[in-house]
């Protein structure tokens, strides 16, 4: 079973900074078939159902030639996760492992990351396949998938640095 | 050339909103050769140079078990970016389009995300290979690379969820 806010025998939660360091706008909301937790895929999978990304005005303009790709990376805030956890035990059974050692939603910063494949755009609206999230869930941002994008501005000195400076 | 900071011809900026929605931790510094954006890479490479993961306390413990994984997928805080940017110009030649069809690092929500080799862990610092950051970029997670992780939990009902609901 996924976590809901437990903490497990074995896992070790720490106290959280006072403050936090940097701010998120949220863009959007992603729309999936899942309203429970206890329901939602652990990972997503290329032939899942179509999900919806829609983008709040005015963030919507970026959408602006996203067809062109058909793998999309997108990240979204999983905001049901506690943060606490640094050892986690994902089976239950008293064995924990470090957080950076798993894809739990239960993190510092709890972001996902998904790579979906892109069924259309509507407006505000695009259409995914892929995806895991919660229904509801704030979006962060979506990019081309890096395998199917070659950047456009002009090469930098460093795409060339290879092996360790000296 | 990369961006610094300026505005380019063809290019629309929006107001950004008056607050954030949710706050992040850093959780750590990354250290590479580049301190200047102007020379950084503008995508990491697997035969790059060494670079280093430094994780703060507490959350250094969450690295337990991370040397089961040969790649990993690091999130990082694009600290020096411009975030209202919704049409950019790569090229600097007035031809602009969407932010969310770039890989740009100037966008609403600057996260970086890289999938990078990892070389070796010595206590609280990750040594890796594939990134494309500045020096003192804030670390924001780390976790395995999709394609090398099984989940650990016992399976959902969405985990089998295919096609779309009727």
């Amino acid at each position: 079973m996924v976590r809901l806010n437990e903490i497990r025998p074995g896992e070790t939660s720490v106290p959280l900074p006072a403050g936090t360091d940097a701010g998120l706008y949220f863009i959007g909301t992603i729309r999936t078939p899942w309203t429970d937790r206890l329901k939602c895929p652990r990972q997503g999978r290329a032939d899942g159902p179509t999900c919806r990304l829609e983008l709040s005005a005015p963030w919507n303009q970026g959408l602006d030639h996203i067809t062109e790709f058909a793998r999309l990376e997108v990240l979204y805030w999983l905001h049901e996760s506690r943060r606490d956890l640094t050892l986690q035990s994902p089976r239950r059974d008293g064995n924990a492992r470090g957080v950076f050692s798993l894809r739990t939603p239960a993190r510092p910063n709890p972001i996902g990351t998904s790579i979906v494949h892109l069924v259309r755009v509507e407006g505000p609206v695009v259409f995914v396949r892929g995806l895991d999230c919660l229904d509801g869930t704030p979006l962060l941002d979506l990019k081309p998938d890096r395998e199917l994008f070659t950047p456009l501005a002009a090469a930098q000195e460093g795409d060339h640095q290879v092996g360790d400076p000296s």
